[in-house]
Protein backbone atom coordinates (compact mmCIF):
# COMPACT_ATOMS: atom_id res chain seq x y z
CA UNK A 1 0.00 0.00 0.00
CA UNK A 2 1.33 2.90 -0.82
CA UNK A 3 0.54 6.91 -1.51
CA UNK A 4 0.96 8.46 -5.13
CA UNK A 5 4.62 10.49 -4.57
CA UNK A 6 2.45 13.48 -5.85
CA UNK A 7 1.05 13.61 -2.58
CA UNK A 8 4.19 14.59 -1.01
CA UNK A 9 5.09 17.17 -3.43
CA UNK A 10 1.38 18.66 -3.80
CA UNK A 11 1.50 19.13 -0.25
CA UNK A 12 4.77 21.33 -0.07
CA UNK A 13 3.60 23.02 -3.20
CA UNK A 14 0.62 24.14 -1.40
CA UNK A 15 2.25 25.11 2.33
CA UNK A 16 4.56 27.07 -0.17
CA UNK A 17 2.16 29.04 -2.18
CA UNK A 18 0.46 29.83 1.56
CA UNK A 19 3.06 32.27 2.12
CA UNK A 20 2.93 34.05 -1.06
CA UNK A 21 1.93 38.01 -0.75
CA UNK A 22 -1.34 38.44 -1.55
CA UNK A 23 -2.04 38.33 -5.12
CA UNK A 24 1.13 36.76 -6.60
CA UNK A 25 1.27 33.05 -8.24
CA UNK A 26 4.24 31.01 -8.78
CA UNK A 27 4.87 29.51 -11.98
CA UNK A 28 4.95 25.58 -12.46
CA UNK A 29 8.73 25.83 -13.34
CA UNK A 30 9.30 27.86 -9.74
CA UNK A 31 7.38 25.01 -7.40
CA UNK A 32 9.16 22.38 -9.28
CA UNK A 33 12.80 24.15 -8.94
CA UNK A 34 12.15 25.13 -5.57
CA UNK A 35 11.18 21.14 -4.30
CA UNK A 36 13.64 19.46 -7.28
CA UNK A 37 10.75 18.03 -8.55
CA UNK A 38 10.60 17.20 -12.84
CA UNK A 39 8.41 20.04 -14.08
CA UNK A 40 5.89 17.94 -16.10
CA UNK A 41 5.91 15.15 -13.76
CA UNK A 42 4.71 18.19 -10.83
CA UNK A 43 2.47 19.82 -13.54
CA UNK A 44 0.17 16.44 -13.51
CA UNK A 45 -0.29 17.19 -9.62
CA UNK A 46 -0.79 20.68 -9.88
CA UNK A 47 -3.62 20.46 -12.15
CA UNK A 48 -5.51 17.69 -10.52
CA UNK A 49 -5.15 20.58 -7.45
CA UNK A 50 -6.30 22.98 -9.24
CA UNK A 51 -9.79 20.99 -10.71
CA UNK A 52 -10.37 19.61 -7.08
CA UNK A 53 -10.97 23.87 -6.25
CA UNK A 54 -7.30 24.20 -4.48
CA UNK A 55 -5.05 25.81 -6.32
CA UNK A 56 -6.05 28.49 -8.99
CA UNK A 57 -4.15 29.04 -12.24
CA UNK A 58 -3.19 32.57 -12.84
CA UNK A 59 -2.78 33.64 -16.68
CA UNK A 60 -0.53 36.32 -17.86
CA UNK A 61 3.25 37.62 -17.64
CA UNK A 62 3.32 37.30 -14.04
CA UNK A 63 0.81 34.39 -13.69
CA UNK A 64 1.24 30.82 -12.10
CA UNK A 65 -0.49 28.96 -9.73
CA UNK A 66 -1.83 30.55 -6.43
CA UNK A 67 -4.07 28.65 -3.56
CA UNK A 68 -7.80 29.14 -4.56
CA UNK A 69 -9.17 29.31 -0.89
CA UNK A 70 -7.69 30.41 2.39
CA UNK A 71 -4.92 27.97 3.92
CA UNK A 72 -7.10 27.70 7.06
CA UNK A 73 -9.98 25.82 4.88
CA UNK A 74 -7.21 23.32 3.22
CA UNK A 75 -7.14 20.45 4.23
CA UNK A 76 -4.44 17.95 4.16
CA UNK A 77 -6.96 15.14 3.03
CA UNK A 78 -8.61 17.51 0.04
CA UNK A 79 -4.93 17.31 -1.43
CA UNK A 80 -4.55 13.23 -0.76
CA UNK A 81 -7.74 13.02 -2.55
CA UNK A 82 -7.25 15.29 -4.90
CA UNK A 83 -4.04 13.64 -6.11
CA UNK A 84 -4.45 10.20 -4.93
CA UNK A 85 -8.20 9.95 -5.51
CA UNK A 86 -10.88 8.95 -2.55
CA UNK A 87 -11.29 5.49 -2.75
CA UNK A 88 -10.37 3.44 0.30
CA UNK A 89 -7.90 1.41 0.26
CA UNK A 90 -9.44 -1.97 0.90
CA UNK A 91 -11.80 -3.26 -1.83
CA UNK A 92 -13.96 -5.64 -0.38
CA UNK A 93 -15.21 -8.38 -3.55
CA UNK A 94 -17.88 -10.06 -1.36
CA UNK A 95 -16.12 -13.36 -0.71
CA UNK A 96 -19.22 -14.31 1.37
CA UNK A 97 -21.62 -14.55 -2.06
CA UNK A 98 -18.34 -16.91 -3.68
CA UNK A 99 -17.81 -20.42 -3.36
CA UNK A 100 -19.89 -23.62 -2.23
CA UNK A 101 -20.96 -21.65 0.68
CA UNK A 102 -21.55 -18.61 -0.94
CA UNK A 103 -25.58 -17.05 -0.63
CA UNK A 104 -26.43 -13.80 -1.98
CA UNK A 105 -25.33 -10.90 -0.11
CA UNK A 106 -28.78 -9.58 0.51
CA UNK A 107 -28.62 -13.10 3.09
CA UNK A 108 -26.41 -11.45 4.74
CA UNK A 109 -27.55 -9.67 8.47
CA UNK A 110 -24.91 -7.36 8.74
CA UNK A 111 -22.16 -6.18 6.44
CA UNK A 112 -18.42 -8.35 6.60
CA UNK A 113 -16.47 -7.64 9.40
CA UNK A 114 -13.36 -7.49 7.53
CA UNK A 115 -14.65 -4.85 5.12
CA UNK A 116 -16.26 -2.88 7.74
CA UNK A 117 -13.11 -3.12 9.88
CA UNK A 118 -11.35 -1.59 7.12
CA UNK A 119 -13.71 0.81 6.78
CA UNK A 120 -13.81 2.02 10.34
CA UNK A 121 -10.05 2.02 9.88
CA UNK A 122 -10.12 4.44 6.70
CA UNK A 123 -12.26 6.71 8.32
CA UNK A 124 -9.55 7.70 11.13
CA UNK A 125 -7.32 8.41 8.90
CA UNK A 126 -9.44 10.52 6.88
CA UNK A 127 -10.51 12.37 10.00
CA UNK A 128 -6.73 13.04 11.30
CA UNK A 129 -5.71 14.30 8.00
CA UNK A 130 -9.05 16.47 8.10
CA UNK A 131 -7.69 17.97 10.90
CA UNK A 132 -4.95 19.23 9.48
CA UNK A 133 -4.73 22.62 7.45
CA UNK A 134 -1.70 24.22 5.03
CA UNK A 135 -2.03 27.36 7.47
CA UNK A 136 -1.07 24.53 10.26
CA UNK A 137 1.70 22.96 8.12
CA UNK A 138 2.85 27.04 7.23
CA UNK A 139 2.97 27.83 10.43
CA UNK A 140 5.11 24.43 11.79
CA UNK A 141 7.22 25.04 8.84
CA UNK A 142 8.15 28.11 10.16
CA UNK A 143 8.86 27.44 13.75
CA UNK A 144 10.47 24.18 12.96
CA UNK A 145 13.23 26.06 10.65
CA UNK A 146 16.88 26.98 11.26
CA UNK A 147 17.92 30.54 10.87
CA UNK A 148 19.63 29.30 7.59
CA UNK A 149 16.75 27.09 6.42
CA UNK A 150 15.03 30.92 6.88
CA UNK A 151 17.24 32.94 5.43
CA UNK A 152 17.81 31.03 2.25
CA UNK A 153 13.96 30.86 1.81
CA UNK A 154 13.77 34.73 1.78
CA UNK A 155 16.55 35.16 -0.73
CA UNK A 156 14.91 32.47 -2.82
CA UNK A 157 11.63 34.11 -2.13
CA UNK A 158 12.60 37.79 -3.01
CA UNK A 159 14.99 36.56 -6.16
CA UNK A 160 11.53 34.68 -7.82
CA UNK A 161 8.57 37.39 -7.58
CA UNK A 162 7.85 39.89 -9.43
CA UNK B 1 -3.61 3.62 -2.86
CA UNK B 2 -4.65 0.04 -2.18
CA UNK B 3 -3.64 -3.21 -0.43
CA UNK B 4 -2.81 -6.31 -1.79
CA UNK B 5 -5.81 -8.46 -2.63
CA UNK B 6 -4.50 -11.01 -0.91
CA UNK B 7 -5.50 -9.22 2.46
CA UNK B 8 -9.30 -10.08 2.04
CA UNK B 9 -8.11 -14.05 0.94
CA UNK B 10 -5.80 -14.11 3.94
CA UNK B 11 -8.52 -12.25 6.37
CA UNK B 12 -11.17 -15.05 5.32
CA UNK B 13 -9.11 -17.95 5.58
CA UNK B 14 -7.84 -17.32 8.79
CA UNK B 15 -11.63 -16.47 10.25
CA UNK B 16 -12.17 -19.88 8.34
CA UNK B 17 -9.46 -21.85 10.02
CA UNK B 18 -10.61 -20.67 13.03
CA UNK B 19 -13.72 -23.02 13.21
CA UNK B 20 -11.90 -25.90 12.52
CA UNK B 21 -12.57 -28.76 15.03
CA UNK B 22 -9.30 -29.10 17.09
CA UNK B 23 -6.52 -30.68 15.91
CA UNK B 24 -8.07 -31.03 11.65
CA UNK B 25 -6.12 -28.82 8.98
CA UNK B 26 -7.65 -27.33 5.43
CA UNK B 27 -5.05 -27.74 2.48
CA UNK B 28 -5.03 -24.98 0.52
CA UNK B 29 -6.53 -26.17 -2.81
CA UNK B 30 -9.89 -26.84 -0.19
CA UNK B 31 -9.30 -23.03 0.94
CA UNK B 32 -9.31 -22.14 -2.79
CA UNK B 33 -12.25 -23.88 -3.45
CA UNK B 34 -14.14 -22.05 -0.39
CA UNK B 35 -13.40 -18.71 -1.56
CA UNK B 36 -13.50 -19.27 -5.09
CA UNK B 37 -9.59 -18.32 -5.61
CA UNK B 38 -6.72 -19.37 -7.79
CA UNK B 39 -4.75 -21.66 -5.62
CA UNK B 40 -1.19 -20.69 -6.77
CA UNK B 41 -2.54 -17.36 -5.97
CA UNK B 42 -3.46 -18.05 -2.57
CA UNK B 43 -1.00 -20.20 -1.81
CA UNK B 44 1.71 -17.77 -1.64
CA UNK B 45 -0.22 -15.47 0.29
CA UNK B 46 -0.92 -18.71 3.28
CA UNK B 47 2.58 -18.79 3.40
CA UNK B 48 3.33 -15.23 4.03
CA UNK B 49 0.96 -15.92 6.52
CA UNK B 50 2.72 -19.32 8.22
CA UNK B 51 6.07 -17.12 7.97
CA UNK B 52 4.62 -14.30 10.07
CA UNK B 53 3.59 -17.19 12.82
CA UNK B 54 -0.17 -16.91 12.43
CA UNK B 55 -0.56 -19.97 9.86
CA UNK B 56 0.80 -23.63 10.77
CA UNK B 57 1.34 -26.00 8.13
CA UNK B 58 0.77 -29.44 8.97
CA UNK B 59 2.01 -32.35 7.12
CA UNK B 60 0.91 -35.56 5.89
CA UNK B 61 -1.80 -36.63 4.53
CA UNK B 62 -4.65 -35.00 6.58
CA UNK B 63 -2.31 -31.82 6.69
CA UNK B 64 -2.60 -28.67 5.15
CA UNK B 65 -2.97 -25.17 7.51
CA UNK B 66 -4.16 -24.34 10.56
CA UNK B 67 -3.71 -21.33 13.31
CA UNK B 68 -0.65 -21.15 14.61
CA UNK B 69 -2.09 -19.58 18.04
CA UNK B 70 -5.76 -19.04 19.19
CA UNK B 71 -8.10 -16.79 16.86
CA UNK B 72 -8.14 -14.70 20.36
CA UNK B 73 -4.57 -13.34 19.70
CA UNK B 74 -4.25 -12.99 16.10
CA UNK B 75 -5.60 -9.28 15.06
CA UNK B 76 -6.54 -7.73 11.34
CA UNK B 77 -3.47 -5.68 12.16
CA UNK B 78 -1.25 -8.52 12.05
CA UNK B 79 -2.67 -10.48 8.93
CA UNK B 80 -2.40 -7.26 6.75
CA UNK B 81 1.61 -6.50 7.43
CA UNK B 82 1.96 -9.76 7.12
CA UNK B 83 0.38 -9.95 3.27
CA UNK B 84 0.90 -6.21 2.10
CA UNK B 85 4.10 -5.52 4.50
CA UNK B 86 3.91 -2.72 7.56
CA UNK B 87 5.34 0.03 5.91
CA UNK B 88 3.34 3.20 5.80
CA UNK B 89 1.46 4.54 2.68
CA UNK B 90 2.88 7.72 2.72
CA UNK B 91 7.11 7.65 2.24
CA UNK B 92 8.45 11.08 2.71
CA UNK B 93 12.09 11.92 0.60
CA UNK B 94 12.86 14.63 2.45
CA UNK B 95 11.98 17.76 0.69
CA UNK B 96 12.96 20.37 3.03
CA UNK B 97 16.58 19.20 2.39
CA UNK B 98 16.50 19.68 -1.27
CA UNK B 99 16.66 22.77 -3.48
CA UNK B 100 17.35 26.19 -3.53
CA UNK B 101 15.96 26.64 -0.26
CA UNK B 102 16.64 23.51 1.31
CA UNK B 103 18.80 22.36 4.20
CA UNK B 104 20.39 19.51 5.74
CA UNK B 105 17.77 17.72 7.93
CA UNK B 106 19.61 18.10 11.20
CA UNK B 107 19.00 22.03 10.84
CA UNK B 108 15.57 21.30 11.54
CA UNK B 109 14.15 21.49 14.84
CA UNK B 110 11.17 19.18 14.16
CA UNK B 111 9.78 16.73 11.88
CA UNK B 112 8.42 18.20 8.99
CA UNK B 113 4.46 18.48 10.33
CA UNK B 114 3.22 16.92 6.37
CA UNK B 115 5.15 13.87 7.57
CA UNK B 116 4.05 14.09 11.59
CA UNK B 117 0.26 14.31 10.30
CA UNK B 118 1.24 11.14 7.80
CA UNK B 119 2.56 8.83 10.49
CA UNK B 120 -0.19 10.11 12.98
CA UNK B 121 -3.19 8.86 10.73
CA UNK B 122 -1.90 5.61 9.97
CA UNK B 123 -0.82 4.73 13.57
CA UNK B 124 -5.15 5.27 13.79
CA UNK B 125 -5.52 2.91 11.08
CA UNK B 126 -3.18 0.20 12.22
CA UNK B 127 -4.32 0.61 16.04
CA UNK B 128 -7.78 0.23 14.82
CA UNK B 129 -7.08 -2.95 13.24
CA UNK B 130 -4.77 -4.13 16.43
CA UNK B 131 -8.27 -4.04 18.28
CA UNK B 132 -9.89 -6.74 15.67
CA UNK B 133 -9.31 -10.33 16.20
CA UNK B 134 -9.93 -13.60 14.17
CA UNK B 135 -12.20 -14.86 16.99
CA UNK B 136 -14.17 -11.34 16.76
CA UNK B 137 -14.53 -11.54 13.03
CA UNK B 138 -15.53 -15.50 13.17
CA UNK B 139 -18.47 -14.32 16.71
CA UNK B 140 -19.29 -11.70 14.05
CA UNK B 141 -19.57 -13.63 10.79
CA UNK B 142 -21.67 -16.56 12.59
CA UNK B 143 -24.30 -14.24 13.90
CA UNK B 144 -24.62 -11.82 10.60
CA UNK B 145 -25.32 -15.31 8.66
CA UNK B 146 -28.54 -16.32 7.34
CA UNK B 147 -29.92 -20.03 8.67
CA UNK B 148 -29.07 -20.78 4.61
CA UNK B 149 -25.40 -19.72 4.84
CA UNK B 150 -25.12 -21.51 8.08
CA UNK B 151 -26.14 -25.08 6.34
CA UNK B 152 -24.45 -24.59 3.28
CA UNK B 153 -21.00 -24.06 5.49
CA UNK B 154 -21.85 -27.05 7.68
CA UNK B 155 -22.55 -29.22 4.66
CA UNK B 156 -19.34 -28.46 3.09
CA UNK B 157 -17.23 -28.95 6.14
CA UNK B 158 -18.93 -31.96 6.76
CA UNK B 159 -17.41 -33.19 2.90
CA UNK B 160 -14.52 -31.77 3.39
CA UNK B 161 -13.18 -32.91 6.88
CA UNK B 162 -11.61 -36.57 7.59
Amino acid sequence: MKLSEGVEWGAHCAVLLSVLPSGAALPAGRLAEYHEAPVAYLAKHLQALSRAGILEAVPGPHGGYRLARPATGITLLEIVEAIDGARPPFRCTDLRSRGPAGVPASQFRTMCGIHRAMVEADELWREHLRTVTVADLAVGAASGSSPEAVEKFVNWFQEVLP
